[in-house]
């Protein structure tokens, strides 16, 4: 038993109104890998039930139960697994939706659900970039649900809870972005990084970050015994990057390689910092910037976290070395792509927006 | 949320008495895998508060932040991890201790900790066999704690639950045991196997199943693409299961493989069923053997349950598949190593021992 | 330098008509797993020449290189790699067709080789059963190739070399059948195994065995970290082990695993040995069994080879263990399954086809 | 049969003076990963012979057969594998010696076999930095053979072949080195790289590169799911790194990681091009400079080599990518650490040093 525990009880003990302490949740895209972890995460939340299992690649099939998918899961879920269907899901009588479908079908379907009075936090990409344009570029095709781009927030609690909290379209960031923007973001918003020299953020993934659909490149031997570099200059998560961290493509460099493992990200950051300031104002800048935030530890400066100690978890860890002679400036940042990456960040969001402790449910 | 975390809420808001809905425990070999899996699962338990962690190992040393050795239990534990000192956790006012040590450290302290009015469940070898001879010549060292050891109950909830909630010390079984006799119990008790004609259990574990200590035969490259049989004929694990399934050596056949994978245990168990027997009435005699087992999960017939489905769970999948006109029977039985193999069946056996239901905590 | 090099070295030596020392072979099938080892093998046989590269599976591409489908094999080869082709491929100048293909394709090409005076050592599992009726139960089409099906020789070299050598086609063995023939062999042809006891070979395969398609299961995060039994009580590999046992299935139980490994089987043989031989008779007739078979590596007895000791090369370990109280026998058998299951027992078949030392070019 | 094996046979058949044609190689530190790999490489040599094994960590045990050690071995060598004995080592009819030995046995022992007229290839550090005062900080021992220091060629045989054919010690780099110092000499030399904006290297090794002893960092369950940046700022191989470039530390980050496979580094480095160079530059620069190179291969612009296409080869594979409009340039590079990273380099620098063509046995 710990605070978590502390936080559940207090959840039930405290509530008044019963039947608004539980949020309905929907969870679309039940099938993949982010799916079943929000499963996972939600079957033992104390203030979340699960209405709804949907597909979105079983279209014309029949519901079956979400062990036949997740043997994991087996004994957890008594409620079936149905091909997504829109209207069906508007009138499961979910409170919120979480979209872990490909973007292609967030993009189309989540105008509907926000017009009908759901809240959706959607692990997709389809609302995580501002600029609809950049949509044509990156992910190769026209967006059109305008209104809810422009609604969307960017759903990182530790950033930003308030515009979380009131939101009723969350954009689940992607994991590679999770794991560099926590690590920048504090130092680049005090302003204490020479961004001019460049950035370079270095980022292994597990293969699971990939998805679930067979392919020549995620082939178990394709993958095991190996590293590989991919999407060299232009990854799909760049511009989120850049959006968010306010810097130019010149500036920075994204580079993902897919490591031999399940789960997992290990980001190692480049950076020179301006000379006025050593470690140990590092290490309090980030002590302050995270205080209040129970889903990011921070490693004493010159211990680095590696991914062992955040896999099967939902913390994000982050650690920093610097070399005070030249101002280089390391940061490791390390997550579950599936947790603090997705599925733990999209609940985390969830948290905020009904106003759960940020840790409900994830420790 | 789910059934687990009713039973939680109900535990919270039915205690009249609060100050003992919570069980305080001791974990000794905090450092250890098992001992990790133990403070996981403990942080999440409802009813159990952790207040003293020792170490084994680590004598003449400081106390440590458990994160030191474990980092994903950062932020989860403010109490320090100690050097074992049985007066220290005598008056450490825990209720019951667990102990993750070795078989030799278990030998010595338990009947201290018994006669100061703790409870034990013993995770070691030290207090499995009911015959101390045995002790000499499986484990090298002669059993002394006789009382202890006759009053030992081994501790397998599935099988005789009322023992156990009565019992001072309860010894965990060892991994490939609890996978081995999950499986063939129902059968054999139910007198269903023709034992004479043999029985062969085939298992397979991962590398966390022999422990946190360095050696040759457990690093990294010697294990990694890897697949090796030992203690063939002889493994310490074999006269535990004799034991338990009251069949003798000449009739029955362990093998233990190491898997190249840190969790996990899959056992694939051949054995000729009596002529008269169908498919359908072993399926019929696990569903009723394990009813009551929320710990338990019968798969269908001829579907066979794999290690992704238990790992990082506690609980125990079995599967059969039978040659009809052979009478040939194939179980294959799959747990996750430190889950139900130790930590998850550990907390079960405490849950048991506390009068709460068995999954509080596990799911 | 050792004695393969010393053999090399006599076979240029001794050569008095160079333009026959050299065999020139094709390989069909070379995207693939076993087409890969294959031309790492032959680009380093002495007496080898590789004059024609095709794949089964890319009718209407273009030629490519083949470093484009294996970037191991860069600077290698300087012939493409073409689609399949059966003109192209009788008019290569080849000598030896070595088919890696499906046994579909395998199975329609044949004899149209064979007509055309290639000789052949198929990889597919096409003309293993010498019953055609079994290739519609087993394999499920109805084999017409009758006149080739019954040139076929089953290509175990240590087994039947007079008949390899004379054979046009020779059909090599399923990675599984040879980890198990080899074991179990010499044993049952001394006659020296209780059969109605039961026989039973628990195999565990790295994931090449089961080919370079992408599918679900064999997606990486469906086979790191897991293992899973399958095809039990039927698999394709057991008729053939059956035949070439000479042993009934009601004696005998075979069960693949899927290990989390790229290459190597482990399988482990359950039998019972007849009363009146000990462990040193077992050690005995091993040694004398593969006396001139420099491809098996005979363990002394209670020594067990492991994957390791076979992975990336071409050998058969074999290993075994005796309780001699009651005749419980258990043999380790250990081989790479793209090399002495595949590629290497097909090189090690055209060795013996064209007369060179078994081990040319495989140590 | 490829060009490797024309040179071989060419090797045997032009050899006038066949008692001179065969090197005679001693490998002390035969048990080790880099060990066996000097022995995999040497067994299919056909110009060397193996004529003393020994192992420097075995003081006072007998001579065993080597396959004790690494079981792949069985079968390729009679000679046994004795303690290291200096006296004997330099009796043992050896022309070259292999030192796969811990630096400081190295750093005892060379100058003695100098002085006995036997040639040295060490796989240590101990010859590696031409300061010798960098010993005392680096590697924290005071180096004492200057002599030796002085005379010690660093291995490359890429860079300066002549100098090696000449040495009597030549210094074979280290694994992470190797990978850096190919990808990037290249350019360096040319001056087409801003030094002075930094150049940052981000190495990811596979387990073997750190040896073969215990420890709890070594440990499977530690490395297997895992990543982890170490010895940021300051691993041993930096300065050998920063003296063969001849930049300074403000210049250059090296930061290695630990993967969870058994061989293979890929490196992913970080520089600006200088402004008047283009891809196509660089691709003919690469081109030029590793023209008469057989172990080191120039993916074409754009295409990146991963860790399997160099796996269990003697190969460096070298890819690039530059976003023309910032003059960023991305170079991945990838060895196996025990082959071009060790062994396969030694040997390399063993054919230089015997006027035997580069690639001899290592195809």
């Amino acid at each position: 038993m710990n605070t978590a525990v502390e936080i559940n009880a207090s959840l039930g003990a405290g509530a008044d109104s019963p039947t608004h302490a539980v949020v309905h949740a929907a969870v679309v895209g039940a099938t993949g890998y982010a799916g079943c972890e929000l499963l996972t995460i939600l079957a033992r939340h104390p203030a979340a039930s699960v209405t709804c299992l949907m597909s979105s690649g079983r279209a014309g099939k029949k519901a079956f139960a979400i062990e036949d998918s997740h043997p994991k899961l087996r004994g957890h879920f008594s409620v079936l697994c149905e091909p997504l269907d829109v209207d069906r899901l508007i009138n499961s009588g979910s409170n919120v939706v979480f979209l872990a479908t490909p973007h292609e079908t967030s993009h189309q379907i989540v105008p509907q659900l926000l017009e009908n009075g759901l809240r959706v936090v959607d692990l997709s990409g389809a609302f995580r970039l501002k600029d609809s344009a950049a949509y044509t570029q990156w992910y190769g095709f026209d967006h059109t649900a305008a209104e809810a781009l422009a609604e969307a927030v960017y759903g990182i609690p530790e950033f930003d809870a308030p515009a979380i909290a009131k939101a009723r379209l969350v954009s689940n960031p992607g994991c590679y972005p999770t794991s560099v923007l926590l690590a920048l973001a504090p130092l680049l918003k005090a302003g204490w990084v020479d961004v001019a020299a460049g950035i370079i953020a270095d980022s292994k993934s597990g293969a699971t970050g990939a998805g679930r659909k067979p392919s020549d490149k995620l082939h178990f031997p394709e993958v095991n015994e190996n590293l590989r570099a991919y999407g060299i200059f232009h990854h799909r998560h760049l511009p989120e990057m850049l959006q968010e961290l306010e810097v130019s493509r010149k500036d920075f460099i994204f580079t993902p390689h897919l490591l031999p493992i399940t789960r997992g990200i290990l980001t190692t950051i480049y950076a020179r910092l301006s000379p006025q300031h050593g470690i140990g104002d590092v290490e309090a800048l980030f002590k302050e910037f995270y205080a209040g935030a129970p889903m990011v530890r921070i490693y004493p400066a010159g211990t680095m976290p590696e991914i062992l100690g955040v896999a099967n978890t939902q913390f994000a860890d982050i650690g920093f070395a610097l070399d005070e002679s030249t101002g280089r400036l390391i940061l490791v940042s390390t997550i579950d792509n599936l947790g603090k990456g997705a599925a733990g960040q999209a609940v985390q969001n969830m948290n905020v927006m009904y106003g759960f402790p940020q840790q409900t449910g994830l420790l």
